[in-house]
């Protein structure tokens, strides 16, 4: 397995790849990789001829009052990880990198990128938008493998290879959860273990949801409400929010709803801050 | 000469010539091509194996009292001029080709994209970002030339290579000019013949000022009041800006003036806007 840090290292090595009539599949990562990040891997072994997965804590994606400096790392594993599972390059550029002293050039965010995270983290998805960007420049995939937990930013991910006419394919994959339901992230390892026995609170809202849809119901507010008392039962649980949207326009639906919709929320268990999500179907789909 | 009017076709293209280890070369344009466009397209053909010119006449870099509507558009002369000179693939998307009803990604302007042209154009250097990108996904060049009498979108162009890490070589070619000095643009077309005549005043004050600088003159308040007069001869001349900047960070020089510094102006004559610019060097470099 290789191990790049710089750009134009990482962009001559899929060159070659290219050249080679080969492609590259990636998975852009924080690290601190879990069997999210694995699965998203092998889907990417099956998509692409060579897996790249970069490793790189975003500066930019995260807020003043955020978690930037006590992200979870641990690069030594990350790497074994990678070279376990595949991976032929990782992509591991340092900070300066990916940022030089007179960078000036970020995305803009659009409207539906101020809605929802974007509303609780302002500025989050100009950083996303814009190191996606960059680190498509980089990889030059063929194929990028995105989970579905951070719903919104694949939409917004789908969106910008749309307008900038990114030449690469986005791959969903679905989301991986722990046994019990919680969906996986490198940030369940801030819990404390009672919280993260309660942080299930999210699932089982989530399914509560989408048994409400599969029963026939359409009305939004119904729908939210009965999310509600799940919630409500963990007494520190502060709710960002919870939304239903439309998965074409990640626009929020507030009277009816159409199905399939995506439920989306985002809570946080003290001082962690937990998103999930669920796409709800009319009838016996959950 | 392919005439190529989808993004997805435009990218097939290119990845076939990239598959016969070939390179693509980019002379992206407005239409209506003088023989400043030609220059550039001569330039590409020794830069790159394959020319490829985009004729699209930008709608989000105009702005809404701008001259969009009128702008010149001639598509079957270009489209003879790009086949006599060679040009292996002409890209000419239509305007929804380019920005479908829900396109949302725009590109941020950074500090420097709102002095100048930008603070005289509100928004045009969005527009121009925007649609380099886009048209780099669509055409995926390995080389792209831009004309430098746009010297401060050629700056911003290259930031935006830098920036984003987009596996293009940007290369400048100098103005080209009409006998009597007036720098090339499709615009010059709105002048009279009378004002075509006084049109040269901007490039007669560009010379002016090398010689000031030239000659040593290192203050930036006399380089710029020695152009003054000349412009001054043309009565119905409105100035937008007369600056010198630095070239490294296309930032205004108000003290002291370190060569090579870059005069730049915008000038309307009656209602045509021009804009010129040179590099200006001490000693006998002009």
């Amino acid at each position: 397995m290789e191990i790049i840090t710089s750009v134009t290292t990482m962009q001559r090595w899929s060159r070659e790849v290219h050249r080679q009539g080969q492609t590259v599949a990636f998975v852009p990562t924080m690290g601190y990789l879990h069997e999210g990040h694995l699965a998203l891997i092998r889907a990417a072994q099956t998509a692409g001829d060579k897996v790249v997965v970069s490793l790189f804590v975003n500066p930019t994606q995260f807020g003043p009052q955020e978690d930037f400096a006590h992200y979870p790392r641990d690069r030594a594993r990350d790497e074994a990880l990678c070279r376990d599972a595949d991976v032929a390059a990782c992509f591991i550029p340092a900070t300066e990198e990916m940022y030089a002293p007179d960078h000036q050039i970020y995305m803009e965010e659009p409207a539906a990128a101020r809605l929802l995270e974007g509303a609780h983290r302002p500025g989050h998805f100009r950083g996303v938008l814009t190191v996606v960007a960059k680190l498509f420049g980089a990889v030059q995939p063929d194929v990028a493998v995105f989970g579905e937990k951070d719903a919104q930013q694949l939409w917004l991910v789908e969106k910008l290879v749309a307008d900038l006419n990114f030449p690469v394919r986005i791959m969903a994959h679905p989301t991986v959860r722990e046994p019990d339901g919680l969906a996986m992230s490198s940030r369940n390892k801030y819990l404390q273990p009672a919280q993260r026995e309660r942080a299930t609170c999210l699932y089982r809202a989530l399914q509560v949801a989408a048994q409400k849809v599969a029963a026939g119901e359409t009305r939004a507010a119904v729908v939210l409400e009965s999310m509600q008392p799940v919630l409500a039962t963990v007494p520190e649980a502060r709710i960002d929010y919870v939304a239903l949207v439309d998965p074409g326009t990640f626009r929020p639906l507030e009277q009816e709803v159409s199905t399939p919709c995506r439920a989306v929320l985002a809570v946080r268990i003290g001082s962690t801050r937990l998103i999930d999500t669920m796409l709800l179907s009319a009838g016996n789909e959950t």
